[in-house]
C-alpha cells in the first residue's frame, strides 16, 4: 500500500554505519548525520546501481561514498563528486524519503512525498516515555503482512498456538466486540475476561498468584501500527470511577507490521509495562517470553505462506465470529489501498 | 492422473501421530483411530488453512485439534468444535479421501470419490503373506514419476548404473519381449537369461555359487504398481511341468510409484523372498543392497530431472528395442489420463 | 551471442576424465583422446539425455560409455554401440563443437559450425610463450557477462573496490581515451598516469619503491577476450625510440569472459609478466593478490545481479566520461549480436 508511513527500524539500529532495509519492495539506505539526524535515501547508486550499504561503500563525514566507483552523495541525496571529472551531472541524485523518528521507531513514507506531511503517523508513546519500561525486538517473517495482521487481530489463537505462555482456555472461549472508526481509520477489538486463569507470561511478571480479570483491547491503525492494551488485575479489581487504575497492571504490546516484499514482513514487537520498572529480571523474562511467542507465530505464519504459495488462487476460507476484527481490518486496508 | 488409487504410505507409518503426505499435489492428513482404522482427509484447516499435521496440532481421542485456533474435526472430517461460539458452521468439514489398507500399503483414491469403489486396486500379496519375508522402504525422488517408470521398465540399465549390485553384462545383452493387456491395463516385459553370471545381490542371498538361469518378468499396472517377478536358479533348473518350482529362488520386487508433485515422486520399494525366511542376515543384506540400488536410481533421476527442467521443450529422444516396455507404459498412461 | 568462439576451459583442465562445462546455455562434454586431442560434444546421451560427464559414465579408450544404459560414442560423437541389439541407429550421434586449443585455453565455437573456420579466435600469446611467466584461474560468477564487461572496461573502480591491492587515487582521477576499431572488432581504452603511487600489487612484485609511471591499455575483442596491457616503470622512464622498453615491467592481464547462462559467467583470469620469471614467491604473491581482486569483483557483481534481477525493467543508469569504454563495448556487442 502506497502513500503510508511505515516503521523501517528502531532508532537504535541507525548510527554511523550504513544500514539498509527494504520497505514495500524499496531498498532504502539509512544513516545518521554527525549532528544525529536520520537520513533515508535510495540504496542504489545512480551510476551502476551498486547498493550503497554494501561494503566497501562507507561514510565520510556527512557523505556516502559508493564502494564501486566512488560516486559521493550528501545527506540530501545529491551527488557531490564523481570519478575522473570535476563536473557532477545535474541529474545525479538519490531519491530521498520523508523520515521521522518517533516513539523509538524510524518511520519512512512510501509513496508520493508530497502527501507525507498530511498523512498521520500513528503513535505508540509508551515506547519512549517516563513511567514505562520497554523490551522490544524485530523478527523477519517469510510471510505476507496480511497473515500477521490476521494473526494479531484474532487472539483466540493464543489458547492453541501459545498455550503455556500467554494462552489460557478463557481467551478462545470469550466472545469479542469489534468496532470500526472509519474516520479515524482504526479497528478496535475488545475481549474482556472477568475471571480467567493467569498465564505464566503475566503471573511471573506481576506476581499475581490467583485468577485474574484480563482485558485485551486491540487498537489497530492500518496498515502498520497495532497496539494491544492489556490490563491484568486480581479478579474483581476494576478501574476507579475517575478513570485512574492504580491496582491493575498495564502492558502495552505494540507491533509494527512492515511489508518487506509481497511475501515477507518485518515483524517489530515491543512490550511496555507500567510496573516493576527497574526490575531487570522482569525485563529479561518478558523479553525472552515475548520473543518466544513471536517466534511461535513466525513459525506458523511461515508455514502458512508456503501453503498459500503452493495452492491455486480462489481458495475459500471459512470465517466465524472470532474473525470479525480481522475481516474489518481487511476491509479497511482494501479501502485505503483504493484511495 | 486423476481417478486412480495411489500408495500414500506403508501401514506402519500411520499411527496415533498426525502424519501428512502429498499425493498428486494434494496434501493429505493420515491418522489411525483408537479402533485402528486409517483415516485420510485434507491437511488444511477450513478456517485459515493451517496444516493439521503441523505442531501444535494434535489428536484428542478420535478428533484432530488444529494448532492455530482449535478447530476440531472427527474421523469423518466433520468439524465438531470451533473457538468462541457453540454453533459450528454446517459447511465446516474437511475433504476426505477413500482409503484402503492392503498388502502392507495405505492406498488413497485421488479424484472423484464416487469412482473409487469401481476402480481396481492392484495387488502385491507377497508383501503381507505367510511364506514370504519382506524388506522395504521409501525414498523421496526429486524427479517426475515418468522418469522412474522409464527406469524400471528398462532393466538393461542394471548393467551400467547398478554394476556390482544387480547388473551383469547379460542383462543388457539379452533381448526382451513386451506384451500389453489393454483390458487388464497391464504392461508385461520379460527378459529370460538361460546362462548368466550371478550378481552379488543374489549370490549372497541365495548361496548359489555358479552361473544362473535368471528370469525378470515385469508386470506393471499403471500408474502406481510395478512388480518384478524375479526367478533365480542354477543353470538348467526349470519349473516342473505341474507349475511348481521348488528348486528356484523367487523374489518379488515391488515398487509403488506415487507422484508427490509434477516434479517429485514417492519411490516405495519392497523386496519379498520365498527363501531364507528367518535369516536376519539375508534380510539385512537385501535391505541394504536394494536401498543402495534405489539410491543409485534416485541420484541419476534427480540429475535427469534437472536436465529436463533446464532444457527447452520438444527435445527429441532416441528409442531402441529395450524401450518397448517403457513406450508401451507411456501409451497406456496417456490413454488412462485421457479417459 | 551465437556464432562466436568462447573459452571453455584451460587446456590443463581437460584430460582423461570426463569434464563438463556449460557455455552459452549448452552443456558440453570435454575429454582428451589417447593421442592428446581435445574433443567437444554434447553432454547429453541421445537415448534418455543422461549427462555423459556424470558418474558412472566413463571413458573406455577413445569412447565414452553412458552410465545409464551403456550407449557408447566415439571421439567424433558417433554412437558405436547400444544395449540389447547389434544395429546402431543411424541418427545416434552427439552434436560436436569446433574446438581449438590455443594460448593455454580450450576454445569452442557456439553457433553454426560452418562459420567456425571463418571466425577469428582472438589471441593471448603471452599465456603460452617463452619469456613470460603466468598465474591463472577461473572463478564462477553468478552474474550476467555484461556486468563483468562493464567492470573491466572501467578501471576507475580499482580505486574504490580494490583499494589496497591495485587501486590508488590516480586511477580514478586520470581521464581515459577510448578508441573503437569497427573493422577489427576491438575496443581500446587507455589510461596513462605519468606520476602515480605504486599499489602493493606492483610494488611487491617489481621491487619498485617510489612513485611510478603507470599505463593501462585495454584491448577488448568482444565478446570473450579482454587484455589489459599494463606497463609499470619508475617515474619518467619511457620506452626507447626504437620501441624497446627494457627498463619497464610489463604485465598482460587477460580475462576470458564466457557466459554460462543468461545470468552466470565463467570468469577466467590470467596474469603474465616479463620479469622475475623464475621467482616462485612473486608467482605466489601475484596469484593470491589477483585472485583476491577477482573475488572482490565477483562479490560485487553477484550483488549487482541480484539487484538487477529484483528490479523492474527500464531502470535508467547514469553514465559519465569513465563509461565511454564500457558503452562502446555494449554497442559493438549489440552490433555483433544482430549480424
Amino acid at each position: 500500500m502506497q502513500n503510508m508511513w511505515y516503521v523501517a527500524a528502531y532508532g537504535r539500529e541507525i548510527g554511523r554505519t550504513l544500514f539498509s532495509r527494504t520497505v514495500c519492495g524499496e531498498s532504502i539506505l539509512f544513516w545518521r548525520t554527525e549532528a544525529g539526524s536520520v537520513t533515508a535515501m535510495s540504496d542504489r547508486c545512480v551510476h551502476r546501481r551498486f547498493p550503497l550499504a554494501e561494503q566497501p561503500s562507507h561514510l565520510v563525514g556527512d557523505t556516502v561514498v559508493c564502494g564501486y566507483h566512488g560516486f559521493t552523495y550528501g545527506a540530501d541525496g545529491v551527488c557531490v563528486a564523481v570519478p575522473g571529472q570535476t563536473r557532477v551531472p545535474r541529474t545525479a541524485r538519490l531519491k530521498t524519503y520523508p523520515v521521522v523518528e518517533q516513539d523509538s521507531f524510524v518511520w519512512v513514507f512510501i509513496g508520493d512525498p508530497a502527501l507525507a506531511a498530511s498523512t498521520r503517523i500513528p503513535r505508540a508513546p509508551w515506547l519512549d516515555q517516563p513511567g514505562w519500561t520497554v523490551v522490544s525486538g524485530m523478527e523477519p517473517l517469510q510471510a505476507r503482512a496480511s497473515l500477521l495482521i490476521d494473526n494479531l487481530m484474532d487472539l483466540s489463537h493464543e489458547t492453541y498456538l501459545h498455550g503455556g505462555y500467554i494462552g489460557t482456555p478463557e481467551v478462545a472461549e470469550t466472545p469479542i466486540t469489534t468496532e470500526v472508526d472509519e474516520d479515524a481509520g482504526i479497528v478496535y477489538v475488545s475481549r474482556r475476561m472477568a475471571d480467567a486463569a493467569c498465564p505464566p507470561f503475566y503471573a511471573k511478571s506481576t506476581g499475581i498468584t490467583g485468577r485474574i480479570t484480563r482485558w485485551q483491547d486491540i487498537e489497530y491503525t492500518p496498515p502498520c501500527l497495532y497496539v494491544l492494551h492489556s490490563r491484568i488485575a486480581p479478579v474483581g479489581v476494576l478501574p476507579h470511577d475517575d478513570g485512574t487504575d492504580p491496582d491493575a497492571f498495564h502492558v502495552e504490546v505494540v507491533y509494527a507490521i512492515t511489508p518487506e516484499t509481497d511475501r515477507s514482513t518485518h515483524d517489530f514487537w515491543a512490550v511496555a509495562r507500567d510496573f516493576a520498572l527497574d526490575d531487570q529480571g522482569v525485563s529479561d523474562f518478558l523479553a525472552e517470553s515475548n520473543r518466544t511467542v513471536v517466534l511461535q507465530d513466525v513459525t506458523a505464519l511461515n508455514v502458512l505462506e508456503k501453503v498459500i504459495a503452493s495452492e491455486p488462487d480462489g481458495y475459500q476460507e471459512l470465517s466465524i465470529n472470532i474473525d470479525t476484527g480481522g475481516l474489518a481490518a481487511r476491509r479497511m486496508i482494501a479501502k485505503l489501498a483504493g484511495r
